[in-house]
C-alpha cells in the first residue's frame, strides 16, 4: 500500500530537518515545501538537504511578487499597525506559506500537512488558522504539541544528537541567543535573551539596517507616486533610479530604508495565546509606504471615511496579528478597505535621514485640497458668518447640559482628580 | 450708566489691539485676560501695552502647570493622536485659555467674552464651545465673523492704519510669510506660504527644535517613571539631571526633545469646519512622553482593555480636536481611561538621536510578565497541548465557511482583484 | 430678462401655498415639485393648486418604487436602528425627495431650490446636505429660516391672512394638534400636545395601525423570502397572497402589518440638531421586514462578520438620522454592508398577532447551520477535549490579571459598588 | 492521609449524580454547591439525594439577590443584549455560580472544581473562565470532557445503568425534547427537537410566559422609577402593588410580564465556540426593564454619551455571552457604563398587553428636555438662522467631495447596483 503524504514546511534548519526524518520514520511519504519570501538562504542547498534527509520530493515556490500585492499592499491600504505600532512583517507572511503549501498539498494529494512552530507562540495560529480555512479536511501533524515528540526530544541536545544519528549535517557555528524570523518586509528578533524587557539589544542584533550613527549624513529624498492607494512608482532622487513594479518598488525601499537605519522597533506586545511577548523588529521598506500612504490620504481622503475607516484598521490589525487572514470577516474588511481607496492617487515626497521618515510635500489630483475649491468658497460656499451658526447649534446639547446638572460647572471633578 | 463689560483674549499683537480698541469705541469695558501657557512673550510689556490701548484691566495668568496636569496629562493616558499623528498641541490649550477667561468673566461680572480667532479654523470652535459649557448665558463677539468689523478691516493694511490712527505701537519687523501658534507643549506653523502641501517648508520655519543634522552625535538617555499612567519622575543619565514634579519634567522633555530634533510633524489634516489644512508642528516634550507612555502599557497593560481603549482613544482625539474638551462625552471617555490606568506603572528607557525616539527597555512592578507568572507557565498553567483546542476551536467557523460556500477557495476573489 | 427659477418642495398645505406665493412675489418663476412617496394625497388637486397660486410648472413624481429599493432596502441591510429603536421613516425619505426635487433643477437650469421646513428640525438638514451634496452649486431658499419672511410670517393668523388675501385655498377643518409626516414606510406623529412626554398619545393620534385590542386575535402568517439580504418574495398564508415585485410585498407587509397593529413606537430622540424630541411612530411594514431579515441573519451570517457590521450599523443610522444620505461615508459603509449580504439567501417564518412579530422558523441554503457541517464536526473537526485547549489558552490572560493585581480577588470593587 | 476534597456544581439531575458518585469513586471527597438562582427546585430532597449519593456536605446557597444587583443590574445599565435579541440570561447566571462555587472551595480548601457541563457549549467556557479568574490555581475536572468518563458514558443508558448500579434514584419521567435552563431572569428552551430550525415550538414548549392567546385583554400599567440607571421602585398601577427592594420587584415584574406573556424569543445564535445554535428564549421581567431603562435614557442621557456608550455596548454584551464577566475589559466597561448612568433617575410608563412592552410616557428631573431649557432657547441660545449656518458648514465637505470625483453624480453607483 502507498504511503500516506505529508507536506512539511522545510526551512533547512535543524528542527525541521529533525522533523523530515521523524516524519519519515512513522512511515509517511514526506514532501517538503519551501516558501521563498524573501529570506536570505541558498534555496539549492536547502533543496539537497531535504532530499539527502529523506523527502521524496522538494517544492521551493518563489512567492515574494505574491508576498508584494497580496499581503503587503492590502496591509498597506488600510496602514495596518498592531498595538499602534507592530507592521505585522510576520503575521502577513504566514498565511501566504500556508497557501502555497495547501497548493502543494492538494496537488500531492497530501493528506496532512506539517509546520515546526512551538506550541505557545502566534505562527502555529496561523499557520493552521490558514490551513483550515484553505481545506477543512486537511490534518495538521505539529510536532512541537506532539506528546511524543516532546518525550523524544526535551531539548536541543536531543535533537542533534537525532540529526547525528541520522547523518544530518548541524551547522558548527554557535546559534544566536534568541531567534529570528526573516522574510522581505522584515526581521524579528525574539525570545532568549531578549525576553528581559528592561535589556537593550546589542548593536549586533540588528542585521536588516544601518545603525543610526553610520547611517549617511545626507538625506536620501524619494517621490511615491500611488494610484486606488497602491504604490505604482519610486523616483529616488538621490541616487537616481526609478522602479515601477510592485517588487521591484518595494526592494528598493528595503534597501535605502535599511542604508538609512529606518523600520527599527523595540516593543512588549500581546500574543493571541494570551502572553506578552517583546519583540525586536526592523521593517524599512514598509515602514516608509506606510508613512508615506497615510501622508497621501491626508491629502486625499474624506474626513469621515478615514475616520470610519481607522477605527476598522484596528480590527483588521488584530485578526491579521491573530491569524484570520483567510477568513469571511476579512473579506469583510477587505473590501470595505478597497472602496477607501479608490481615489487615493497622488506622490509624496519623502526624506529619510538616520532612522526618520519626514513626508516634506505631498500632491494629488483628487480635488479635496485644491486652488479651484478654495476659490469656490470665496465665492459665497463659505462664508465666515456660518461658522457662527455651526458653533451655536453644536453649543446647544453642551448648554443643556450645564442647565441640567444645576447650572455649576459640571467639569469639575476633573481637575480635583488631578490634584490628587 | 455703567459700561458693559467685555473680557478679550489678548496677545499683544496687532490684530488683538485693534480689537481692543475697536470694542473700546463701541462703548465695552475691556478687560483683557493674557493667558501664560508657555510661549515665548514680555508679559509686562503686553500688559503695558493692553492698559495703554484702552483696557481697563489686565489679567496675566499663569496656566503652565495646569496645562501640563489637567490638560497634556490626561491626553497621554490614552495616547491621543488626531488622524493617527498630530498631538493635539493647539487643541489642548484652547478649552484651558477659554475656562480662565470664563473665570475673569465671572468675577468681573462681564456680560461678554471676545476672541481674535477667524471664522476659517479650528480655534473659534474651541473657544466657544468651551466658552458656552461653562457658562451657557455667555455672550461672544468674535469680531473676525462680525459683518461691521470684516466691513471695516478687509486686510493688514486697514489694521495698520487703524492702528496708527489710534497710537497703537506696530512691530517694524517684516512678519512671517505663515502663522505660528505656539504654547508649553508645541509650536505650529500654518497658513500662507505653507498652504501649497507640496511646498518642502525650509529649516529656519523650525524654532523648536534643532535639526536633525546638527543635533548632537551621540544619544541622551532618559528613564521615565509613571505611576497610573502619569510621569513622576524623569532621570536624564546623560545629562545628569532628575525631575520629579510635573512642569519641571514636561519641561525638561521639552529641553532635551528641542536639542535632538525630536517632534518635528508636517501633515494635511481635517479640520472640523471641512476643510483640509497643511499643519506643520514641533512637540518635543510630549512626543517623548507619549512614546514612553504607551511603550510601559505594553507591558502593564491587559491585552483586552488595551484593544478597547485604543478604540476610544481615536474618538476621544477627535473630540479634543474639534473643541468638545468640556462636554458630557469627555467625562465619560476621562473617566475610563482613569480606571485604565490604574496598575500603569513603572519605568521606561529611552534613547533620544536625531529625531528618533527609540524605547530600549521597560520594566514594571504589575506583574502581567514576569519571571513568577512565567513558571507558573510551565507548573502547568499553560501546555502546549492547549493550543492545539484552541486552534482547532477557532478554525470551526472558519471550516463551515469554507464548506457554506461551496468548497472552493472563498478568498480567489482577492487574488484576481490584487493582479488587476 | 428672463426670472430667476426656483424649484419647490410643495405639498399642497397653507405653508407651501404661502411660499410659493411669497417667492413669486419675489419675482422668481416658481415651479412646483411633489414627490408621491406614498403619503395619501390627491395629486391631480394639489397640481391645480399650485398652479392656481401662481406656479409656472408643476412636476409629480412617483418615487414610491425607488423608495422601496434603493433607500428602505440599503437600511435593511444593516438593520438600520436610530437611537436602538427607531426604523428611519423619515429620514430616509427626505434625500430622495432632495434628489428628484434636484434632477427637476437641473432639468429647468433652475438657480434655486426652496423646501418648506422649520429651522429647529432635522429636516432642513436632510433636505439641504443632500442638495448641496447633489450639486454644490445650488442656491437654497428656506422662507423659515429668512428674516423676511419671518417677520412678515409671525404664527398661521399671518399665513391664513396672507393666503385669503390672494385666494389660496384654506381647509376649513381644525388642523390636529400635532404635526405628522406621513410616506410608504411610516408616519411620525409629533411636536404640539405630543411634546409632553409623559402624555400619553390618545388613540385616535394612531392613523396607520389597528390598536392591539382590535386586531385580529388570530395569527397572520408570513413567508419572507430573501436572496443577498433583500426581499424577493412574500407569501401570505393567512390570506393566500403572494408578492414578488419589491414595491408590492413592501405594500403588501405594510397591509397585514397594519392589520395587527404592528410597528408602534412612543420615544424620546435626539435630533441632529442638538434638541431632544418625542416621537410617535408606525412603521408596520418595515418593521416586519426588519425583523425577519435579522432573524435571517442568524442562520446565514459569519459571527464575526455579523459583529463589526453592527458596530457600524450604528453610525449608518447615525448618518441617516442626521441627513448624511449622499456623502463619501455612506458610500463607504453601503458597499461594505453590500459585501455582507452576498449569501444571506433563505426563508424565514413570521407571525404576526395584536403587536408582536414573531420568527417562528428559518431556513437558509447557506451551509453554516445544517446536517452536513454537523456530522463533519463527529469526524474529527471537532472533539470535546479540543474545549479544555480553548479555554485554558482564553484563560491565560485571566490568571494573569489576578496575579498581577497580588493575588486577591480583583472584583470585588463591584459588589461594594453595588451594595452602596 | 486525607482525601483530596472537589466541589461539584450539583443540580440533583441524573448527570451531576453519575458524576458525584464517579468522582466520589476516584477517590475524591465531593462536596456538593447547589446555587440557588431562582430555579424552581426542592433544595431539601436536592440536598438529601447529594447525601445519599455520597456527598460529604452540601452547600445550598442562596444567590437571588445577589443575582439582581450585581449582575441583572449592570446589564440593564448599557442595555446589554447579544447579537440584537438575546438578553443573556443563562450567560449572567454561570459566572455568579461559579463565584459562590469557588468560594465554597476556598472556605473548603478544595483543590478541585467540577461541573457538567458538556464540551459543545457555551456554560462550560463561562463557568471555567471564571473560576480560573477568581482563582488562577483551581483545578478543573469536566467529565463531559474526560476521556474515561466519556468511554464509560456514550449515552443517556449508560448514565441510568450506573444509577441504578449505585441506587441513584432516576425520575420515571419521560425526559422533555429539548433541553432547559432556568433562573430568576429567564428560561431558555434548546437542543433535541428545537436544533431544527424551521421547527416552530408547540405552545407547551413555553413554561414561563402565558401564551399572547390567553393573556389577558386588559392593559398592566406601571410606573417604573430609576435612580442611576438602576429600578429602585415598581408600582403596579393595574394591582395596586408597590415594590422597592430589588428582588421584590425584579420578581413583580417577572409575575406580570409572565401573565402578559412577554419575553419570548425565538433566534439562531453564535456560540462562542464558533457553532451557530438555535435557542427559545422567555424573560418577562427583564424585557420590561430593559425597554423602560431604554426610554428614560433617551430623556435623560447626553446624545453623545449614548451613542458612545452603545458602541460599547455590543462588546460589553460579546463579553457576557462568551463567558468573560470577571476580566479586566469587564472593570473597564462597567467602570465606564456607572459614569454614563449617573443622571439617569426619573419615572417610565409602561403598558403591558399580549407580549407588547409599550413605554408611553416619562419623566425625569434631569433637565435636558424641559420647558426651562426650551425658554432659553427662545432668549437667543437659539436661533433658526443658526441653522443656515450649521448646515452650510456642515455641507463644505460634500461639496469637495462632488468636485473631487469630477462633477458628476457620486452617487449614480448606488441606484445602478439597486436595479440589478
Amino acid at each position: 500500500m502507498a504511503k500516506e503524504k505529508v507536506v512539511l514546511a522545510y526551512s533547512g534548519g535543524l528542527d525541521t530537518s529533525v522533523i523530515l526524518k521523524w516524519l519519515a520514520n512513522r512511515g509517511l511519504e514526506v514532501i517538503c515545501f519551501v516558501g521563498d519570501i524573501g529570506q536570505h538562504e541558498d534555496f539549492d542547498a536547502i533543496k539537497k538537504k531535504a532530499l539527502a534527509t529523506g523527502a521524496s520530493k522538494v517544492y521551493v515556490v518563489d512567492l515574494k511578487k505574491e508576498f508584494v500585492t497580496d499581503f503587503i499592499f492590502p496591509a498597506l491600504k488600510c496602514n495596518a499597525l498592531y498595538e499602534g505600532r507592530y507592521l505585522l512583517g510576520t503575521s502577513l507572511a504566514r498565511p501566504l506559506l500556508s497557501k502555497a503549501q495547501i497548493a502543494v498539498a492538494s496537488k500531492e494529494g497530501a493528506k496532512y500537512v506539517s509546520h515546526g512552530s512551538t506550541g505557545k507562540g502566534n505562527d502555529q495560529v496561523r499557520f493552521e488558522l490558514s490551513y483550515f480555512a484553505l481545506d477543512p479536511k486537511i490534518k495538521v501533524i505539529a510536532p512541537w504539541k506532539d506528546k511524543d515528540f516532546l518525550n523524544q526530544f526535551k531539548g536541543r541536545d536531543d535533537l542533534i544528537a537525532f540529526a547525528k544519528k541520522y547523518g544530518i549535517p548541524v551547522k558548527a557555528s554557535v546559534s544566536k541567543p534568541y531567534s529570528e524570523d526573516e522574510n522581505l518586509m522584515h526581521i524579528s528578533h525574539e525570545a532568549g535573551i531578549l525576553e528581559d524587557p528592561l535589556l537593550r539589544p546589542a548593536e549586533d542584533v540588528f542585521s536588516r539596517t544601518t545603525s543610526l550613527q553610520k547611517a549617511p549624513d545626507k538625506e536620501t529624498m524619494l517621490e511615491i507616486y500611488f494610484k486606488d492607494g497602491i504604490p505604482i512608482k519610486v523616483v529616488d532622487k538621490t541616487n537616481k533610479v526609478t522602479k515601477t513594479d510592485p517588487l521591484g518598488l518595494f526592494m528598493h525601499l528595503n534597501k535605502v530604508g535599511s542604508e538609512n537605519g529606518i523600520g527599527r522597533l523595540d516593543m512588549v506586545e500581546n500574543r493571541y495565546i494570551g502572553i506578552k511577548s517583546r519583540g525586536v523588529y526592523e521593517t524599512p521598506g514598509a515602514t516608509i509606504l506606510w508613512t508615506a500612504h497615510r501622508d497621501l490620504e491626508g491629502l486625499a481622503m474624506d474626513r469621515e471615511v478615514m475616520h470610519i475607516r481607522d477605527m476598522l484598521t484596528q480590527k483588521f490589525s488584530e485578526l491579521v496579528y491573530n491569524g484570520f487572514w483567510f477568513s469571511p470577516e476579512m473579506d469583510f474588511l477587505m473590501n470595505a478597505f478597497d472602496k477607501s481607496q479608490e481615489a487615493i492617487d497622488g506622490m509624496v515626497k519623502v526624506a529619510l535621514y538616520k532612522g526618520n521618515v519626514m513626508t516634506v510635500g505631498r500632491e494629488s489630483d483628487r480635488k479635496l485640497y485644491d486652488q479651484k475649491f478654495s476659490s469656490m468658497h470665496e465665492e459665497g460656499g463659505f462664508n465666515t458668518e456660518d461658522s457662527k451658526g455651526f458653533i451655536s447649534v453644536s453649543a446647544i446639547r453642551l448648554k443643556a447640559h450645564y442647565v441640567a446638572l444645576g447650572e455649576k460647572d459640571p467639569y469639575a471633578w476633573r481637575s480635583k482628580k488631578a490634584k490628587k
